[in-house]
């Protein structure tokens, strides 16, 4: 017998910051996949801003969720029916699905088969070595080009995307700077993550402070905050810096246009660059990535966390937890185990 | 016995648009040049935006002329006496020298000797095949990188620059579409310069029209402009898109900090990069870049006009007119000619 097939639809769309009631749950049959497509029973969801860009009207690189469908997120999931060559069921995949204990996608819409890899949590296939390690190590990597001995700024720097990064710059012998908004999460960032110093940027004139955190100037900014945060460092870039748009949490909830950096022709007087980026630019080297992650979690060079969560009911206020930033590390919700 | 040497001094810091009391004019005696240095006889003047730069207390990638000295400009001059190896009195060099009749400068500021090329003017030499051209040649090839049957779009299309970078685009092959501020410039792009398109931004919705101008959006745009322009276009960016930052002349003369490009985050959305560059990035290529942009003029493809006046009591009130926008193509001040 199947089960019921539970959803988070979105309701209406968020006006600023989202609500509990932006979201709405409902509970219906499992659908059957058609040809070509699969029936996965979905474990993890992975609760990053970027849905909530999905959320709102505005065009992006994925057309905007309907009101009433379901929220998209990553997920790892497991094939339990299968009507499409090459993915047989038990294969747990990556899969850009729905807030929903079942989905039927299309065989297209499956991001890669996930092979366990020892000493590492399944979960994590969905931060450090999913969407947020293969984020940090394209971005700063092929976006930011950090050499040895550079400087590289992160922001959001304790967030799932950021506290990777930051690790990244310091293995390639970077010196990594993270700014954060609590003590409690720089002192995470320059003990167990291994920064070279960290701020908190709710506590200090950034302008400042950037002076002293970064004598040499910033040669990367691997930003995930914009607004002003983007716009001070912007004033002490070194010549060609490179300034990796990741995101901007600060903005994303802005009912009117924010301003922009006012700052922006710095990168004319440094001959400095900035640029925007998704994962999906580099989806034919995620297996190169993920050696290499995997390859620095077993050295001990690099750590992470994940912050999980179970039961569908509770990914709306996981999700709002994003904006309130005491989090640290990946946020995740956890649906189910895999059958064996 | 000499001659004196009459100078144009920065008199006081322009507030706003610069005035003709921003200016003052002195004479006095022409120095002699000491161990490594040479004095020039000034020939032409090169009157460009980046003066305006220059004249702020803003640090750039040169400091700021200071008040009383001489208005810092490119010059197209003739060593006169030498106690520089390798610069022998009679050669025409290309200088980074200031408003004045004779100049003493140590032979490391000599931008390089000038070899007259045949069927091309003298002046020329500090427009098309001078900062001009080599900032068209190299922001356009190096920073903007575009493909056959790319969309470029140029701002300030028919000015000293954009004048040039739009037909190197169609000589590439892509489809060059010119903005600009009056419907007779439009006519000049069109016609002489074999742009595809131009919009006279001053009459139409840019915004608007863009979708018209440019259908399959843009990949290229060189930008001299900034401010709302430079903020439209962004939102008609395709993906991996390239702004190619070399001037902001809509801010330059701005008393307080511009409003910042709201839409930046569309170079997230767009995986595209915003990137600024000066020419001298590029030093070691310029005599590449020279013979290539001589190549098409003699070819017949690329197209330039000098808009030449005479003294250099003229400087100031021209450097003015770069503010109306009533020109076309480059601006120059003629002081001597080169004695033989």
């Amino acid at each position: 017998m199947k089960h019921l097939n539970r959803q988070i639809l979105l309701s209406k769309r968020p006006v600023g910051v989202p609500r509990a009631d932006d979201f709405e749950a409902s509970e219906g049959p499992v659908a059957s996949p058609g040809p070509g497509e699969v029936l996965l029973k979905n474990l993890y969801l992975s609760i990053d801003p970027a849905i909530r860009g999905w959320m709102s009207e505005a065009k992006s690189y994925l057309p905007p969720i309907q009101i009433g469908a379901p929220i998209r997120s990553g997920t790892l999931s497991q094939i339990v029916e299968s009507n499409a060559d090459g993915w047989p069921v038990g294969q747990i995949v990556q899969a850009l699905g729905t807030w929903e204990s079942f989905s039927v996608v299309p065989a297209g819409q499956l991001h890669g088969k996930v092979e366990r890899i020892e000493g590492i949590p399944l979960q994590s296939m969905l931060s450090v070595l999913g969407g947020n390690g293969l984020t940090a190590y394209f971005g700063l990597l092929e976006v930011g080009r950090p050499k040895e001995g550079e400087t590289v700024l992160v922001s959001a720097a304790a967030g799932g995307v950021g506290s990777i990064a930051g690790q990244i710059a310091r293995i390639k012998g970077c010196r990594a700077v993270g700014l954060t908004g609590s003590d409690e999460k720089c002192a995470w960032l320059t003990g167990e993550l291994g920064y070279h110093s960290a701020l908190n940027y709710k506590k200090t004139d950034l302008r400042f402070a950037l002076k002293k955190l970064c004598p040499n100037g910033v040669d990367v900014f691997f930003d995930s905050v914009g607004g002003e945060i983007l716009n001070t460092v912007l004033t002490r870039l070194n010549r060609r810096a490179r300034v990796v748009l990741c995101g901007a949490i600060s903005q994303i909830n802005a009912t009117e246009p924010p301003p922009g950096p006012s700052n922006y022709l710095q990168l004319l007087a440094k001959s400095a660059r900035m640029e925007g980026f998704t994962t999906l630019d580099f989806a034919r080297r995620y297996e190169e990535a993920r050696i290499a992650l995997a390859h620095w979690i077993r050295e001990g060079k690099l750590h992470y966390r994940d912050e999980v969560v179970e039961g569908i009911d509770q990914a709306p206020s996981l999700f709002l937890r994003l904006f309130r930033g005491d989090h640290r590390g990946k946020l995740m919700v956890k649906l189910a185990d895999p059958e064996v």
